[in-house]
């Protein structure tokens, strides 16, 4: 599949389409609605967070021709192409009448058929037969993660699939959530935090306690910090776990080996629960940096440790070279989780069956082909261009960030995004009264240049220390867009920062 | 596509495939349990029901040599083929290459080409760029409703797409759910109703006021009969919504319009969100019967009541002729809800985005080939043929089982379901002891005969009116599988009548 050029014709453009926080609607409280008169909305509802809105776009002339979305995480949107041979086995196990005609390599078709046999009735229209997964596929994820850490066992009854890390976490986090006030339960979250965790605990009633990550120290973890943050949050919530993202979203950083210890040894003296997400396992480019993951780390700390923090991975198709979004699937792995906690956490999905067809997307994933198998080479060559095209565009757009005046940016190790830091003059800081200035950047970026930023505001980060954050566009897109993009961005804050004289 | 023989080989005999009610592993409350200790476990999670307990059957030597399950409602899992135009469309959208081969009908390109239109960056990898789903796709179905409804409006923004329809009912329940004790939510819901619902209302934390429907009328709804069960409520908690099921799961009875204007006029004066089950709506077969929607008939009661009344329709691309269960998708109609209001469920959609393949199922379930396409014939010959079996299969189950001593069903005239009554002996009702006598026969009927039934209690029957569901593979199965389930069923009944003596 070849590289396509992701950008949104004009005449699209859309309100509706644009991120939550530059769409055209802001989202008000129910109350004095018909609904709530009626009968009162669900308060836990209400509470979720309402994004920062802003005036429509649509109507007016523009002086750019297309719009480009890059605050996102999405690969294929960005125009990174597929994997073809987890497309190729999809497209059969969709029509298997496909399989009788040697269309595809042959590896395409035995993967196919065994997966087909994995479905109930051989068919990806039947519904899963457990509400953690398909058992098949919950043995192959193990079977990964034990390859994957050198041998540490992973049991599959401990593989909880669901549709995306997103759901996976909301249903660990609703199990988690309880209390109001003083007893209500907080989850120690870095700042910056991806930009989808602050609604998500909103919508689930957690609390959020920050934590904050060294910028000047490429976005590394502090464990002081931990403990500060701990001491903080008493009195106002129950800390009861605390949330990692390794390689960090939006951050770029990859822990190393002394950190995810401490992290692990302050877990279990806090006794608090592991939320660790590590979807950007295979996407570290950084020089001499690899990925460890939490569970490796822990198996190594002696039973007094292995046998006893409680933990749970997050991974999905949607992030690093598989990037399928648009699909949503993704599982956990629950480590020393009491069986009837986890029969709980199993029976909260059971309503709604899981669907089949990421479920398989996710057994190729952990299962690439072999050396020797017919689609091999093009599966590897397909690797290799996106990790190559991660890592470059990573570096330039880097080295490029740090040379425009009023900006800074640490280099991205690993994951997808980039989370450079702007020094705003104190003009635009006031004229954008009650909205946040990130967001206002945001917005006039926009309108200007027609390139969507994410302010860092919905990483969490709620100081006079403003970013932006630019995901999958910039660094998974062909380098000719990056060229665009960031030429737009220097030409956009270069006129922003001439309005400080 | 085939007709396939759905049987599961002896040897994959796992308890952990068989339904929740005869699986090996009782779920125990979570009190005393590790992760308890440590931090509490969300009460409202405690609160789900536990199905009921049975011993495991593996290990021990059967007398048959295939499982039949037959108490859901899985169409491809029971053999039933998907449609050709279908698949072929999906396959194409996942694998563009196939577009260029012609190897599939001109119309099944001109498909898949409009559908990845609406894909972001053409992909149905990337994000859908809504959280209540694709807005052409939403377009699409708005549509479809209006031709339904021969002309009646309807806005695609009232169109909001989620992962089958289970999903969007939870999202509309959990807006609903509030209050404890007397002021805690309740919905009237039939009874029997559908056994996945009792599940969903507990996870939710809404109380379930059942209105119980008339066996010897078909199962016809009674007006009298809500307002009974209205009263009866009164005190215990708060009523905010009648669930209705019209074709009715698992009844297979279909509402005329003096019912459906008179449950209108019911919800209108007290007050209630009518929550409208219409999943199978394609799926009518009773001689002189015809499926009419809510929203048709509200539209023609005049503007008191037809803008006034809030009601919410779900469909889902899982039930009727389309029968994808696997891939979850389905959507809601919010009709006369307000703007604010839908904007909050809208945003409670929002952390995680919908999957785009389902979507595009969705929008050929409500598209199919036109006179003239390609695929016109193929598609209406399958359609044909799955409605066809479905309405024989229901006329012969029913003959055959009024035949059986101890037995009566009502003659189901819509949906995939039947509902057979049994007359149990006293002797088996008291083995049964702790748990439902309808359980205890359909855990036998599975150790003797190998055919997993699923007992009325799970469709919320409590009374000594003991019922046994019979699902897809009743209706939709090859008539050589029906006879050899109804053959094992009436001697397995009649082994069980024998205790009488």
């Amino acid at each position: 599949m070849k590289w396509r050029q992701q950008q949104v014709a004009l005449p699209s453009l859309n309100t509706r389409l644009l991120p939550a926080h530059l769409s055209a609607s802001p989202r008000s409280p129910v109350r004095g609605t018909k609904m709530s008169s009626v009968q009162e909305v669900n308060p836990v509802v209400l509470g979720i967070r309402e994004p920062v809105g802003l005036q429509s776009l649509a109507g007016e002339q523009k002086p750019f021709q297309t719009v480009i979305d890059v605050c996102s995480g999405d690969p294929h949107r960005a125009g990174m192409p597929p994997l073809s041979f987890a497309r190729q086995v999809l497209a059969a196990c969709l029509y298997p009448e496909l399989l009788d005609e040697s269309r595809f390599p042959s590896d395409v078709c035995r993967r196919a058929q065994k997966l087909l046999g994995v479905c109930n009735g051989g068919s990806v229209g039947a519904y899963s037969s457990s509400s953690c997964g398909i058992p098949g596929i919950q043995k192959a994820v193990a079977e990964f993660i034990t390859r994957r850490d050198g041998g540490v066992a992973s049991d599959p009854e401990d593989i909880i699939f669901s549709s995306g890390s997103q759901r996976t976490l909301m249903l660990v986090l609703h199990l988690l959530s309880s209390g109001q006030g003083p007893t209500q339960t907080g989850v120690l979250t870095p700042l910056p935090c991806p930009h989808t965790l602050p609604m998500l605990l909103d919508e689930v009633g957690v609390k959020r306690v920050p934590y904050r990550l060294l910028e000047e120290q490429g976005w590394g973890l502090d464990l002081e910090e931990l403990h500060r943050a701990l001491e903080a949050a008493r009195g106002h919530c129950e800390a009861r776990a605390i949330y990692i993202s390794n390689p960090g979203n939006p951050t770029g950083q990859v822990q190393d080996l002394e950190t995810i210890e401490g992290v692990i040894r302050f877990a279990a003296s806090e006794g608090l629960v592991l939320l660790v997400e590590e979807v950007y396992q295979d996407c570290v480019f950084g020089q001499d940096e690899k990925f460890l993951s939490y569970k490796k780390v822990l198996s190594e700390m002696g039973a007094s440790y292995s046998e006893r923090v409680e933990m749970v991975s997050f991974h999905s198709i949607s992030a690093g070279t598989m990037g399928e979004c648009g699909l949503r699937g993704g599982y956990m792995e629950v480590i020393n989780m009491d069986p009837l906690v986890k029969n709980h956490l199993m029976s909260m999905q059971a309503p709604c069956s899981p669907p089949v067809l990421p479920q398989l997307a996710l057994e190729i994933m952990v299962n690439p082909p072999s050396p020797g198998d017919a689609s091999h080479e093009v599966f590897t060559q397909e690797i290799l261009q996106t990790v190559e095209t991660l890592s470059q565009n990573a570096q330039r757009a880097c080295e490029f960030l740090n040379n425009v005046p009023g900006m800074s940016c640490q280099p991205a190790k690993g994951g997808i995004f980039l989370y450079p830091r702007l020094n705003l003059p104190v003009q635009i800081i006031k004229e954008a009264e009650v909205m946040q200035a990130d967001v206002l950047y945001c917005q006039k970026f926009l309108e200007e240049e027609g390139v969507c930023l994410g302010p860092g505001s919905e990483n969490g980060q709620d100081d006079k220390n403003y970013h932006i954050r630019s995901g999958q566009i910039i660094l998974d897109s062909p380098p000719a867009v990056l060229e665009d993009v960031l030429k737009r961005l220097r030409s956009f804050h270069l006129r922003i920062e001439d309005r400080r004289h």
